[in-house]
C-alpha cells in the first residue's frame, strides 16, 4: 500500500491531474468514481488506484478492476484526487485517436452528423456536449485547438462516460476544416443570433455539421462566413442567447427527431 | 466609503449571501455583475454597492444605478462578493411573488406552458432551466420545496437575468400540485426513462406541464404515477440519461417548435 504523498507514482498522478502537457505526452486521461471506472474499456485501463477503505464501500468491484488495483491510504487518495469527496477509485486511461475519415463515415451507414466546436472554453459545457452528442447519435466531434482541454478532469466528469465512445478530432485551422467538410458533401450550419433562419426549417437528414462557438462571444465572423447556412434558435422574452451546451443539445435533438421520422 | 469588513451593512450582506433563511426573511436575493444589475427592474433594487475602483472600469454606469450606489473599498468588496474575481457591483433585489393563478393564465392568451421541478438539486441546472424556459416561452415554473434554493447566488448567476422575469411558485405537496394542474385542464407529462412514448409524439399546443425530477434519480414513482402521460427522450449509444437541464431544454424547445407551426 502506498502511504506517502512523496511516492513517485502519486506525484506523477498529481501532475497528470493538473497539467495538460503531461497528459498529452502520455496520451492518457484520468477518471474517478466507480461508475466511470466500470464503463472504461478494459484494454484501455493503464493503471488503477483505490483507497484502503474503498473495497469496504464497494465490495463487488468487478474482477478485471480488482486485478489491476493498487491500494493507497485514504489520506494519499484524498491528496491525488481532483474531487472534494473522492469515492476512492481512480484510473489512468489510454486515449483513442480518430482520423477525420472516421468522422466522415459513421459505423452504421447513416449520413454523417458532426459537431464542430470553436473557442468553446467552459469545461462543463464541453463535457455536456459530448454526453448529449452520444445520446443524439452524433458521428463525431471536431474541436478547435482553442477549445478547453478535452482531457481535463472536469470535462471528463461531465461526459459521464461518453469520452470513451464519442469520436473526436482536434484541429488547428478551423476555416480550413469547414472548407474540407463542405468539399466532402457535409452541409455546414453555423449557430448564429441574427439574420438567420430558424434551426428547425432546415433538412438535417442529409450529412450535417453544426458549428458552435464560444459561450459569450459566439462564432468568429470569419468562421461563420465559411458556413453554408446560418441558423438561429428562436428566443422569447428578453433572453439574448442560450447556454452553449443547451443550444448545441437543442440542435442535436432536432437532427435526431428528423432522422427518426 | 465603507472600509471595514466589521461594518454592519457588510456583515448583513455576507449573511444574505450565505443563508437562505436570512434571504427568505427579507424577501430578497443578491445579484452581482454589471449585466445582471443593468437588467434589474429599478423599482426592485433595494440596495446597491460598488467597489472604489468600479467606476474607473465602468464609467458609463446608468444614472439610476449611480444614484443608489454606496461605495466600499476593494478589499471589503472582495470580502462580500460570492465570486472569485468580482466585477465590483452588487445589488440587493426584492423578490416578486406570483400566485398559481398567474401561472395558469399567461399574459398573452397562449395555452399555459409550465415546468414542474421536483427534487432538482443542482443550482446550475436550476438556473439554466430558468434561462432556457424564458427563451422557450414558458408561462411559469413550479418548484417543489425539495429543490435547490432558487435564490442562492449560483442559481441567480446561471439564470442570466431570467430570475427577474420568469414567474415561479414554490409548493410543498407535489402530488397535490399535479392533481391541481390536471383539474385545471393542464396536460401533465412526466419525463421518464422506460416504457414511455417519445417526447415528440405528443401534442403540446394544448395546455402543457412537464414534470422534471432529480439529476441522478429522476422523478419519484408516486409523482410519475400522477402524471397523465410518461414521455422519454430517445437515446443512442450507451447514454442512460441526459443532464436534467438539457432534458428540460429539449422538451421545452419541442413545445416552442410545435407552437410556431
Amino acid at each position: 500500500m502506498i502511504t506517502s504523498t512523496a511516492n513517485q507514482k502519486i506525484k506523477r498522478i498529481l501532475k497528470l491531474q493538473k497539467k495538460a502537457k503531461a497528459r498529452n505526452e502520455e496520451g492518457i486521461f484520468i477518471v474517478e468514481g466507480i461508475r466511470m471506472m466500470k464503463e472504461a474499456p478494459e484494454s484501455r485501463i493503464k493503471e488503477l488506484y483505490i483507497s484502503e477503505t474503498f473495497l469496504q464501500k464497494y465490495p463487488d468491484l468487478p474482477e478485471h478492476l480488482k486485478k489491476k488495483a493498487e491500494m493507497v491510504s485514504d489520506t494519499v487518495f484524498a491528496h491525488m484526487s481532483d474531487t472534494k469527496t473522492p469515492q476512492g477509485i481512480l484510473g489512468v486511461i489510454r486515449r483513442m485517436s480518430w482520423t477525420m475519415d472516421e468522422l466522415l463515415h459513421g459505423e452504421d451507414g447513416r449520413a454523417p452528423f458532426l459537431m464542430v466546436l470553436d473557442h468553446l472554453q467552459d469545461p462543463g459545457n464541453l463535457g455536456t456536449i459530448f454526453r448529449t452528442a452520444e445520446g443524439a447519435g452524433v458521428t463525431g466531434v471536431i474541436l478547435g485547438s482553442n477549445c478547453a482541454d478535452l482531457y481535463q478532469p472536469k470535462v471528463i466528469r461531465s461526459t459521464m462516460g461518453s469520452i470513451y465512445r464519442m469520436r473526436a478530432v482536434c484541429v488547428d485551422d478551423m476555416k480550413e476544416t469547414v472548407r474540407f467538410l463542405k468539399q466532402h458533401g457535409i452541409h455546414t450550419y453555423a449557430a448564429h443570433l441574427d439574420d438567420s433562419r430558424f434551426y428547425d426549417e432546415e433538412d438535417y437528414t442529409k450529412p450535417t455539421a453544426f458549428l458552435i462557438g464560444n459561450e459569450g462571444n459566439g462564432l468568429p465572423e470569419e468562421i461563420c462566413a465559411e458556413a453554408e447556412h446560418k441558423i438561429k434558435i428562436p428566443m422569447h422574452g428578453q433572453v439574448e442567447s442560450l447556454n452553449a451546451a443547451m443550444a448545441a443539445g437543442i440542435l442535436m435533438y432536432e437532427v435526431c427527431r428528423q432522422r427518426r421520422k
